[in-house]
């Protein structure tokens, strides 16, 4: 099918109108959290805190950093593995998550830090807000190269409403522990990206075949998403765990579990080829999914070599998925995965809430402590063992509501997204920047089939 | 006109002249901040701080790593872009900023941390010099691919040394607020470096115009440098603001200013295509307007909502004049703004500097209590008012002594570049690695006008 | 020679070996630290210590975060210079540190955090698992290109324990101060590396001559890994500084010494050109020589003034070692250093070596103050200056075991790694990443020579 890709009205319209919406929205609603107030002075004096050093700036603001790389140069270039999608990739993620983190810092400031009339806006919402966007750049992944940058702040707009519902439902309501984001973020993204791209099913996408590959150089720039991930993920499941121990052990545990993860990725990736060489794209992926799988778990008493073992499988399974289940999901159940982020996120982000809900079922006074239990786990000393299974049975149900929102939820999602009128690619442009972008000299020549001249625009 | 280009002698003799200098004014001038000096642990026992977290280092050292990432690869790699000049790009940006920070560090401290004989250095001052540095980085821009290293490295010389005369009257005579540097870092940077680019017109440079543009790989370079700029310029702007809450507050309001911005761009870019295209140069150039225009009001209460609007209006401002204003500089002031300084460092920084003032008159013992007042402008509580509107007037003033010193003195560091014997590149050879570096085997074939084999070396 | 180099059962196999191996030892021997564990909110409340900021993690983390990208993406990206070798430079450099860390973690903890029958890991751990595998990332610079991962991984299994037993020696029996591991990591990986390439030597390894240089864009990429390694070299040097003024003083030191280096670097690589061009590898490397030189000092009394003329120095010694050194010791000694590590961390490291024995002989209470000096090198006040010449003789000393240990230590595990059955890639197929890689489509063409399909795999 052709469709008119000439966004010259309708993706200036889109951003702006958003961006107005934000403007008005951040007017009526938004103010400074108390520790970002000049009144913080004043009631630092009445508290008692002699310290500067105890504003939850100097608690959150180093992880923020490495989360804020983590969404932007992290999924941006990971993305940029496909020989004729760098803009895209890199561009696209720039301009969804920058809508994204605003939306969801409304949106889960409705829900997590309403006060008075009011949104309190501290460093902890900037970190919550681009973990929601991380669940939107997930999804990406799914549908790379085959939407429009119109499709992708729609699909924005929804599908971090939906998160924050998610999340508000496990977090406050099931009262759900999931620092790292194993079911809010990753679980949700992935099956939520999985469903709409299952919707925006493409039957001749194999006219696009020869450009969803990638070149050496592309391959390189991928690699230094992957890095930036991979090395900042302890950032991430550490980034809102409680002050001190928590936080501490949240990034040792991902430190651990990343790093047995790379070591079965390169085994699998070995082991699958009929000649023993590597392939990048496990590298590229494979070897990030111990960093989900301990979303759940990496605050709590995991223990280093549990850690590991969540690492070790994961990597297995996530490289096995890429060699197996990616052609399977696109054969037979016609859903096209782009970067494979069933892999990635789908299946060690369900790995990771099972862990979760296993090792909350186990915690207790021994492990933990009493004072620690308590603190932790919000558990009264005496009724503890029986908290202990409620919270894992919490947890397990946690994981159904994620699935269920994402599946329903990216129905809906899919379905809008498959209007006409969103500017979509035809089926032989799919993976190709020159749709959206104006290319340097040496890469116009490359002619593309000329739908975009031909129609007339559709809208103003 | 054609110049001797072997720099054989010329570079090799400025650099050590030059680190031999600093070398001896540095054994001189330069001991350690208390902070960072063994008698710390005495002064402490004193003091009664008990805690070591008091040290300075725990309060900025983080926010000194991002903005260091900046200043070499922010701005080494957003430079980038064109297709002949990544050597260049990166690796004179590297040297004159690992020349400048050594520089700033001695004239920013006889200004500021002159005490008893003595330079008192301390993480702060590491901040400041790279701060002072950024502003070389946004003049390098206006004269990229048009001048040797030497030359960069004595517009470096005169140029740090005019940005710490300026920013002592700005800081410390006016008493302007000015934490992410509008006026003292981009404003003056930019105009600055106009100015030189201006005394430096090139009326042949059209004969190096196809190496003035982009190809495929360098672009996503670019976006490396755009990137680490845009994630790390809430820690640019917070980095030397006050402890707590206005540290915190800058980082909030510049996320906000620069994820407005982003849509702003986009939105413009796509408009101004007459196929809707967006533009690469918009997207690595544009979207960091609106942390240049916060960076002087980040730290007061601007509001998110204002740092929205301030985010809004530079996307905007900066792409029409990508599109409008530097071809018209151009072709009727004879400004060669290679990178188009002007758009993301000249107009956002003097809106900076206007919306700085604005805030500051706004100020009152309402919004920021009389305590935050006290402490944040030093108003006494009586005259507040009075002081806020002063405090306006006093910040426009900045904005216009910024703007003199940059003109004044552009146009007498212009004056000595333009001198024949740095080693400048021939008109027809401009926006080219060969003439200043060896190449790989691979690109040696690219045959260059043979001035630099022809001309015998002008001085030993 | 031709060996087989199809990997399919032998990297799996040592992959999946060594990492159950890991788990079952973390199994047995692995716990958290104190302030990793939910006990730590008791033990706050019995010592006393009132603010969550007093948790190690606060005083450590942002560094080691910087150290962590130093390994991944900074020696990672330093290696992608060669034209043809980029996805195993910095996919087998990802390989064997995430090897490497967890093994550093287990054989350091043994000897530094063993109590009660557990090694007791927080993030100082990590840290300093970041440093051992950073010795293996210099050592790696020696061989790439011509070992296959599997010898990789073998050579950081006994390089980690080397350095484990080394730095035991240096830290624990001989008390040396070596924080920023000029001896420990730099000098010891370095020669260690010589040692193992000097064993490993192919004499006809021209036949890949054509492939041990760089292409344009390769450069880049390793700039990318020389400025993440040299903006972040201060958290390095400072990461495991006693906390407070020492922390404070190592950064501003390796600041110091780094921004001299990148001068007298250009200045010698233009003048060392006979049309005084300036060459990227000096660029890329000997810039960093000045990081590595004062990683003993940097946390002495070295003063800024002494850290500039060790970066002076050394920016010369390493510019100067590449352009003569290197080729001498490949023609003369047959050791292939392709890295040039002997010009960045090996010179470098016995300069830093020698700067810390005299830095640490004249300490003194005047410089240190007896309180300093006392906290500092665990003097007591009234045999200050013996202690001070007796110290410098000990990191004398430090330096000669550190020599001793890598070349017994390398020749031993160069002979375990020439052993026919590893894998490594045939003279003509050095520096080559398809031997190793599934590449893609556009690259397939390039025709090896037929040595993996000929032959019969050895093993199963």
């Amino acid at each position: 099918m052709i469709w008119n890709t000439n966004l010259r009205w309708r993706l200036p319209v889109t951003c702006l109108l958003l961006q107005v919406a934000l403007v008005v929205l951040f007017g009526v609603f938004v103010r400074y959290d108390l520790d970002a107030d000049p009144h913080w002075i004043g009631s630092q004096g009445d508290e008692n805190t002699t310290s500067d050093m105890e504003n939850e700036f100097y608690y959150r603001y180093p992880s923020f950093q490495d989360v804020h790389v983590m969404i932007f140069v992290g999924f941006g270039f990971l993305m940029t593995f496909l020989q004729r999608y760098g803009y895209s990739s890199v561009g696209f993620n720039f301009l969804l998550a920058a809508f994204g983190i605003q939306w969801a810092l409304l949106m889960q400031g409705w829900f997590h830090s309403y006060k008075e009339g009011y949104i309190h806006l501290g460093v902890e919402n900037l970190i919550n807000a681009d973990f929601c966007v991380g669940s939107v750049c997930v999804a990406f992944g799914a549908v790379l190269g085959k939407v429009s940058p119109v499709q992708l702040l729609i699909m924005t707009l929804f599908q971090v409403t939906l998160f924050s519902v998610n999340e508000f439902i496990l977090l406050s309501l099931l009262e759900v522990k999931d620092a790292g984001g194993s079911m809010t973020i990753h679980t949700f993204g992935a099956y939520f990206g999985l469903t709409v791209t299952w919707i925006l099913y493409r039957p001749s996408l194999h006219q696009s075949k020869e450009r969803q590959s990638s070149v050496y150089h592309s391959d390189l720039f991928a690699m230094i998403g992957t890095l930036f991930l991979w090395m900042y993920w302890p950032s991430f499941n550490s980034a809102v765990s409680k002050h001190g121990d928590a936080q501490h052990r949240a990034a040792i545990n991902t430190y651990c579990s990343l790093a047995a993860c790379v070591l079965t990725s390169v085994a699998l990736s070995s082991a699958l080829h009929k000649k023993g060489k590597l392939d990048m794209v496990h590298i590229q992926n494979a070897t990030l999914a111990g960093g989900v799988a301990v979303g759940t778990a990496a605050e709590m008493m995991l223990m280093p070599y549990g850690s590991l073992i969540v690492g070790f499988i994961c990597g297995i399974v996530s490289t096995l998925g890429f060699v197996y289940l990616t052609p399977f999901l696109e054969s037979r159940l016609r859903i096209q995965d782009t970067c494979g982020i069933h892999n990635l996120h789908g299946l060690p982000g369900i790995i990771g809430a099972i862990v979760g809900a296993v090792t909350a079922s186990c915690a207790n006074a021994k492990v933990y402590g009493i004072k620690g239990l308590a603190n932790f786990f919000g558990f009264d000393g005496f009724k503890t063992s029986w908290d202990s299974s409620m919270q894992g049975k919490f947890q397990a149900a946690g994981l159904f509501v994620s699935l269920a929102i994402a599946l329903v939820g990216g129905i809906i999602v899919g379905v809008i997204l498959k209007l006409p009128f969103w500017g979509q690619p035809a089926d032989e442009n799919c993976f190709e920047d020159s749709v959206y972008w104006e290319m340097p000299e040496e890469l116009k020549s490359t002619v593309l089939h000329p739908e975009d001249s031909t129609l007339k625009p559709a809208e103003p």
